[in-house]
């Protein structure tokens, strides 16, 4: 399979109103509209046209920018309309083409980031009061209906074609598997045998069926389409709290500098061993004078520390994932003021009922949770000079280990974490656990003797004894200590790895969000690399060829 | 790869100690001891040596029957130690050079018993009282470490050399998949960095920080082992109500009959359409007079039908499932009288706190939970004469889809179902909820409403109405429908319908078991076909032969 990275240029996540290829924003007040008419020859990379409203990573790119600015640039919008600008297709799905032409790293990680801005929209309608509306204006199928079911609501019309369907399995041999399976149980509660029978029909479903089927929320018929969907968007506004006077927050361009072996930013920075074949993620924190009420943030802007640290985080996430396939192993530092990161802490925790301060908690909710999903083995390292304290203390906690430097000698400079009110609840992974419940399996009592030390900082003995860390050598060990842990990781085999840590990372309670990254897409990881679908007669392989798939009846 | 099974026997799960070639059963009491010394030259089929107390299937369907024999031939057993009949090693997991020459469905399958038989062990210490205590003597390794994990409690010496270890990650470069990941999270509630280590150590870990770390409840010197052991057996058997005084029930030999296209048993019969890739699997209702009290249960033991049914159901599912891969579709069929299976499950209620009746009731429940796993489609076919009632109806309920004969001008043939008590807590599945709640998620008034028709006959109108069956085809539609939706289904890849199906079926709530075989196992499925694994170089291929693997470091 020949892999759409191997001699193209990086993708790029970052992107602005001004240049999307695919997606047009209107504003009305409390309702915004989404409007989705894809460029069928602007596709990320050359080899597939993208017809019929299918899409591409670079569609989602752009879905997840749109919604970002939203959040932040739109503070009035409620309601997002999510819909199509074309002519009796609301969205087709993924692109086939560009699916049997991609290698499996690169359907993996779009599946997730895919992923990620659906489970976005649902994080920001359950956190911040922003409601998504899909209105089903034209044919609707595989891809295209998972990110309906993404939206609060579906509503369909009936204009006796147009037709909600997953055709995954009887098609193209693989599943919905984008959400598509586990958002018909656990959201819609579509019953199991319902399920069964639509997501094997590739025609689907339309009318009074699909609404007694629970696939759609609303069937409307297309003369009084438009009406219902704009009357429904003003209802589901009425459920919001955002606020209706606001003056939005511009996401400038961030300041990010790429070189062969580095990615460097503000307050962010990553420097890539290639040999090693580690990559050391360092965030610093705020330094010089922050500000510590809403007119100060509000000055700010997307300067402000916080929300400028999580964009360049979640940039280097992102960029990691997708571009540096072979770096297995994330270090992960910290570097700055412990104090500083109590307080930004403490001006969060004060403020968090504005909407740009609970936008800006959101991101960071979003950006951690990637970390948790991403398939990379993460040590925390917790040096001299470190402030995993507070929210950057999330940073060690999403990791497989984490190491700190014992200097029992040396009180001054010994590495310091603390614990702020922001550990508690307010970054729930996406098992909606916070990364203490998942640490200490809700055990309350642990939890509890924890929470006491709020604001204190504890040297590596004293995490070592509060299960906060995984071990803490002395300086005498450290660096060999070190060195060993890592260069035995990068010598594991990287499927054992990546299946390892979604297992371990994800002890404790599931949710959607869980069983879409660990059950669906397992099964379709598997899917996807079985001759049945991707080997020369696999179904993935022929669609469109005319062909018929040929299939090894052997029942796994 | 090769296929065990090509050239080989069919594989018979039918068992007696007086055959068994690598356990051995010791009685004292309330407590049974189950002495594992596994015979390296007596593996299931050639080309391997079953060293260092290494298992292949062989040994499983023995521990399996070993197991069930405890439960109804030895009622006064409380308590069972698993222990190793070899020196300085308790077990060292699956065979890997059985697993470097089995074909990829061969493992699956595998695994999927080995779960299906450790989570045997848990049910009966949930359900009947009968607790497991692993005296682990010696090296506990991979599988070994998952088959302890499976017990109640895990004793392990300390004797300076012996640990228990997961080292398939960095020694083979799989999962420990039979449970071993989820087991450490969801049972045992190993801390997710400390089981990070624990699972990348080929070294594995022993003494105080196996116990330190939850890997291990106990660890005994050697010298005090032997009694510590016996000692920590009657103290769970104290929390045993297993009966001290009861006549065990003796497991005959099934009476089956095999031959082309077809297994038939007393009361279950299967017959295999080869040119159509389905098997009809029918099970018959008792027929004649049936015990009503425990003296004519006793007196009927194995004969008594509830009994002898699930047995051969649970071998029929089983020979299915390994023996007929490509048969993908399975059509669930009943025949007899729903009254008698009524009347059967009134006795069964009745006397559901009779030792006996609770182990055949537990049969009964863990055979329908091998329907839920077993990777085949499954349509139940309801027609004339056919009696899915209570117990018999959560074939029906285990099915993806149902479809029910309605002939509404022939009330007197037209085919009925009824629920029982037994449809409402009995035979929870994997998930722990019944197959109602699964349906209706939990749904307080849709299960009412079913609940409220407690052994009154449904048509299919009613069964329809109140959303028990799928579709209702009337007379004039039946056999095209029948037909089409048959041959639809077995058209279909085989990968992608096992996929859909294991999320659809476990709509519900999670539990260790649903993570077993939905996400622990989907993550192995994939890393069992990677070549990192399995390829020319792969950790799997290339173990034993001195040769390192040869990784593609690229992590998806």
């Amino acid at each position: 399979m020949s892999n759409p990275t191997a001699s193209a240029p990086p993708v790029d996540y970052q992107t602005h109103p001004e240049i999307y290829k695919h997606w047009s924003l209107k504003f009305e007040g409390p309702v915004a509209t989404l409007v989705m008419t894809i460029n069928e020859d602007a596709g990320l990379r050359p080899g597939y046209k993208l017809k019929l409203n299918s899409y591409d990573l670079g569609v989602d790119i752009e879905l997840n920018d749109a919604v970002q600015r939203i959040r932040f640039e739109h503070p009035e919008v409620r309601t997002v309309i999510v819909t199509s600008g074309r002519d009796r297709v609301f969205c087709s799905g993924a692109n086939i083409f560009m699916l049997g032409k991609s290698s499996h790293p690169w359907k993996v990680n779009f599946c997730k980031f895919t992923n990620e801005t659906r489970n976005g929209l649902e994080d920001s309608s359950r956190h911040s009061g922003l409601k998504f509306l899909a209105a089903v204006n034209g044919a609707c199928a595989g891809g295209g209906y998972e990110l309906a079911a993404a939206c609060d609501e579906i509503i369909l019309v009936d204009d006796r074609s147009s037709a909600v369907s997953l055709p995954e399995v009887p098609l193209l041999g693989v599943l919905p598997g984008t959400g598509g399976l586990t958002r018909l149980t656990d959201k819609r509660h579509v019953r199991h045998d319902h399920a069964d029978i639509f997501c094997t029909t590739s025609e689907g479903v339309r009318g009074k069926k699909a609404k007694d089927w629970r696939l759609v929320d609303e069937v409307v018929k297309t003369q009084g389409f438009a009406q219902r969907v704009q009357e429904r968007a003003r209802e589901l506004a009425a459920l919001s709290d955002r606020p209706a006077a606001a003056k939005g927050v511009a996401l400038t361009p961030l300041n990010k500098t790429v070189t062969a072996d580095a990615v460097t930013y503000g307050h962010v920075a990553v420097r890539i061993d290639r040999a090693g074949r580690t990559a050391t993620l360092t965030v610093k924190a705020p330094t010089g004078a922050q500000p510590v009420d809403v007119a100060g943030i509000e000055a700010a802007g997307s300067d402000w520390y916080p929300l400028q640290m999580a964009r360049e985080l979640e940039d280097a996430i992102l960029h990691l994932r997708t571009n540096e396939l072979d770096i297995g192993t994330w270090l992960l530092k910290t570097q700055g003021s412990v104090d500083a990161v109590l307080a930004m802490d403490a001006t969060l925790e004060a403020n968090k009922n504005h909407w740009f301060v609970r936008e800006t908690i959101g991101l960071m909710r979003r950006t951690l949770a990637r970390l948790d999903v991403s398939s990379r083995s993460m040590f925390a390292l917790i040096e001299r000079s470190s402030c995993f304290a507070g929210s950057l203390l999330e940073i060690a906690l999403a990791a497989d280990r984490s190491y700190m430097l014992a200097l029992p000698d040396e009180p001054a400079v010994a590495p310091k974490i603390a614990v702020s009110a922001m550990n508690f609840g307010t970054f729930p992974m996406v098992s909606h656990e916070t990364r203490l419940q998942r640490r200490f399996y809700g055990n309350a009592d642990e939890i509890a003797a924890v929470q006491a030390t709020q604001g204190r900082a504890l040297d590596a003995d004293a995490a070592l004894a509060l299960g906060l860390v995984t071990a803490a050598p002395d300086d005498i060990d450290w660096a060999d200590e070190i060195r060993i842990a890592v260069e035995e990781r990068v010598s594991l085999s990287p499927d054992a790895l990546t299946g390892m840590e979604a297992n371990l990372r994800f002890a404790g309670k599931e949710t959607m969000e869980t069983r879409i990254f660990g059950r669906l897409t397992a099964w379709q990881n598997w899917i996807f690399i079985r001759p049945n679908a991707v080997g020369e007669g696999g179904a993935l392989k022929v669609y469109g060829t005319g062909s018929k798939p040929q299939f090894d009846w052997t029942r796994v």
